[in-house]
């Protein structure tokens, strides 16, 4: 017997997932009793050169060849971006046929038109390929983990900005040149964007989220942060101080409300995400009942991918094979709260432009207890003749009073400019850690004392 | 509707699973449809306190009060051990009953009889729990990871050595000492000879490697090395060298032929096992498709394990309303070969006592060079006053040259005892790293150049 595949786009991920599917055809019709075959392949351009020789496999321009053909028991697609995807995904579910997606700006955005097409059809979605590439996330989260209420989500979700942020901590240069260097070696797309400004990794939050929390969190509920106001600067300061800096996603369930940001962040070297680098991403959860989890492999890349996409093909063959349709019931999620300025207490790190004068650091110095902010570290250096550059680490602060500083600092005159302003993690189960170990710096500055 | 479940055993992991179940009750609830009810639970003692207070769960000695109880579909087994734990199984399941088990002696001895026996009544047999307590291993592995072609395990798998080495570390103490501290505490069984010989892991890399290499492994076919030979000087030497020591599972398939290793080994303190420490867990896999994955998590405890167990108690609920039994042919698999003796080259950690006069260690360099292995770094200290304890690492070699080189100095005559002989494993993609950092050392002794 085999089962009749009907893949959408043969770029990066569906190259990957022709070579795969051929490769464990024999492994799949041992295990599943059912052979796959691939009979259509929807491409743009059916001139192009493809990442794969394709064999049985037909090109064609015409969505309909693919999601009208009746003998398609399955779709692939991935195609990406939200048109025309969502729409043949809707259109192959109302014919019955499942779908495997590896598709994250759909099911972010339009996830719960998708799981309800699929559920009135009895058909199923799969989309582990969507977040974290091959790393087993998607399943083992609506599987083994079900057994907890997940408190906690941490990880470094975007290979793009990982990349970059590495690059810029190897060899001291700023975003820009990373980037550019990025773009020519195609790590970053050439229109960077959904990527940097951590869109890509918000998507991504969006669908862990909904999954670990039993919810339906809207991508809007996700505080975003992007990369491209990190500096060589910070990326050298955040060394002197003992730290890494990443761009870390975040979900957290507090009293049924939830906090989703995704935001650049001081990692202390010693703490296990510090060594996530290039294009590797790792998420940490935590459960009531399991405790600490961390998953950690390739989030992307064309076999990376299709490992995952092909083990949903796997998952969904052998309920071919058995007959069955699940529905987990997903679509009948409550909404939880989301408190947008509500993280928990913290530490941050705030580097700032003031003019140089006598008197300048006593009046930040005195913003900040006003605040009820008192300060771990600070360090100084001259920049220009007239300006010095300030970078003051807080003791754990709430976001309140934070913002009560800064908006003291602005309000001051003698600030002319508020540069970055980045949380601290901090180790598991230490206080804080941060050494700073500056030849060229003040600590504990005179004046502040 | 609900689910009738008999619980078999309610020590650390059974209470555990009572207290879980009853938290989760709601959720399984929303999510199957079908609400799990604990029935019974079998002990030996009745009057002895749970770790759990009951409340509708009868608690009976009798077996036959769970496994001839037609209301009961699921059994849980968590009293370990081969027997009763396997005839109670095997009665559970040829009345067509479900079973969830933590028990990875059974699973790993007889697992083909309990797959066949289940396989033939149409019932399910799950043990998420067995290997890697909380952390998903066995379901990812069968599940999302059956799309690649999985050529290396390596893990961190048995908690009472992980805390055993951890503290030997910390503490500079020797193994006897701290094995008695974790017997006082909990950590070690008061006969500890499963987890310190390497057994229990071995237990645990026989199921792994079953699964992830679709083969049967047999316990026999897994070399075995405990932690007992690890002494003080070990982890000092190994600390000089820049290592820590952990015992490492090992399964590698080569060529259709597989290795498979329990052994203590130096690991470079930047390797990310390295930081695996006390009761945690880690397993590394990697994959023809996926590349490198990580999973970690706490290996043991009460909850962590219940979570895992619970975890699979949601599937066979979900299986149950959806009417299916999934068998996934793992019963069908083909034998693989087994290589006893053909690791790959590696380097290798080797302590002896040598007569401390002339001429000895040009001998022992001899044998070296006799043998085509070649010295990477040499440390001397003196112990007694007769007697030099050595302890070279080598480049490179393989297990013949290896053991070739360990004959000669058995036959040199001025070496009266090998002391330890262990391998030393790299960092992933990047050549030798072992930095000695011993100032009373003689490094490159001048006899050896
Ligand atoms: N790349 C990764 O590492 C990665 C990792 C995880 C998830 N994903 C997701 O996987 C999906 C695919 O990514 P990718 O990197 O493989 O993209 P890609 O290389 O750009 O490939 C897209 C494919 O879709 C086809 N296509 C695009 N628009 C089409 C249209 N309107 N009609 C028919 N065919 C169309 C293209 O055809 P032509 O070839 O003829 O132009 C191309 O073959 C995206 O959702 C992405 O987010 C990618
Ligand atoms: N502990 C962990 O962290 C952990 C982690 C992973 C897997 N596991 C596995 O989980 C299983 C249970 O471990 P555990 O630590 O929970 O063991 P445990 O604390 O010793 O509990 C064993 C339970 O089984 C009952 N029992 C033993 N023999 C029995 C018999 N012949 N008839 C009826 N009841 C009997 C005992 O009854 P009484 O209470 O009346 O003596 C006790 O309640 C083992 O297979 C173990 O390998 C344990």
């Amino acid at each position: 017997m085999k089962v009749t595949i009907g893949l959408l786009g043969c770029g990066t991920v569906g190259a990957g997932v022709v070579e795969l599917t051929r490769r464990r055809a024999g492994r799949i019709a041992d295990m599943t009793g059912v052979r796959p075959v691939i009979k259509h392949i929807l491409v743009r351009d059916e001139q192009k050169p493809r990442g794969v020789v394709l064999e049985g496999e037909r090109l064609t321009t015409r969505p309909e060849d693919v999601l009208d053909d009746p003998e398609v028991r399955v779709v692939i697609e991935t195609i990406g971006g939200i048109e025309p995807a969502r729409t043949f995904i809707l259109r192959a579910l109302r014919a019955g046929k499942h779908v495997v997606t590896a598709n994250k700006d759909l099911i972010a955005l339009h996830g719960e038109e998708i799981f309800d097409a699929a559920e009135a059809a009895q058909a199923e979605v799969f989309f582990e390929a969507a977040v974290g590439g091959a790393i087993p996330l998607i399943r083992p989260l609506k599987g083994c983990l079900t057994s907890n209420e997940i408190t906690d989500l941490k990880g470094i979700i975007n290979g793009t900005t990982n990349y970059i942020l590495s690059k810029m901590t190897e060899t001291g240069a700023g975003f820009d040149e990373v980037l550019r260097e990025a773009q020519e070696l195609g790590y970053a797309e050439s229109d960077p964007t959904s990527d940097v400004d951590g869109l890509d990794a918000a998507r991504k939050l969006t669908i862990l989220a909904s999954i670990a929390f039993h919810t339906r969190v809207r991508l809007d509920e996700v505080r975003v942060h992007g990369i491209r106001s990190i500096t060589a600067a910070d990326v050298a300061y955040a060394n002197d101080l003992g730290c890494v800096i990443k761009l870390l996603a975040v979900g957290r369930e507090r009293d049924g409300a939830l906090q989703l940001e995704v935001r650049p962040t001081l990692v202390p070297k010693a703490h296990p995400l510090a060594s996530v680098s290039d294009a590797f991403n790792a998420l940490f959860v935590r459960g009531d009942a399991a405790g600490d989890l961390m998953f950690f492999g390739r989030g992307a890349g064309s076999m990376p991918t299709a490992s995952a996409v092909v083990g949903d093909l796997i998952e969904v063959m052998q309920h071919l094979r058995m007959g069955i349709t699940e529905t987990r019931g997903s679509n009948r999620l409550p909404k939880k709260q989301v408190h947008a300025n509500q993280g928990p207490a913290g530490r941050y790190y705030i580097r700032l432009t003031a003019l140089d004068r006598p008197g300048v650091f006593a009046k930040i110095a005195g913003v900040f207890g006003q605040a009820g902010v008192s300060m771990e570290s600070v360090l100084q250096k001259r920049v220009k003749g007239e300006d010095a550059q300030i970078v003051i680490v807080t003791h754990a602060v709430s976001q309140g009073e934070l913002a009560a500083a800064i908006q003291g600092l602005k309000d001051l005159g003698s600030v002319p400019s508020i540069d970055n302003v980045l949380p601290v993690e901090e180790l598991e189960g230490e206080g804080p850690v941060l050494e700073d170990v500056m030849d060229d710096v003040v600590r504990t500055h005179p004046e502040l004392s």
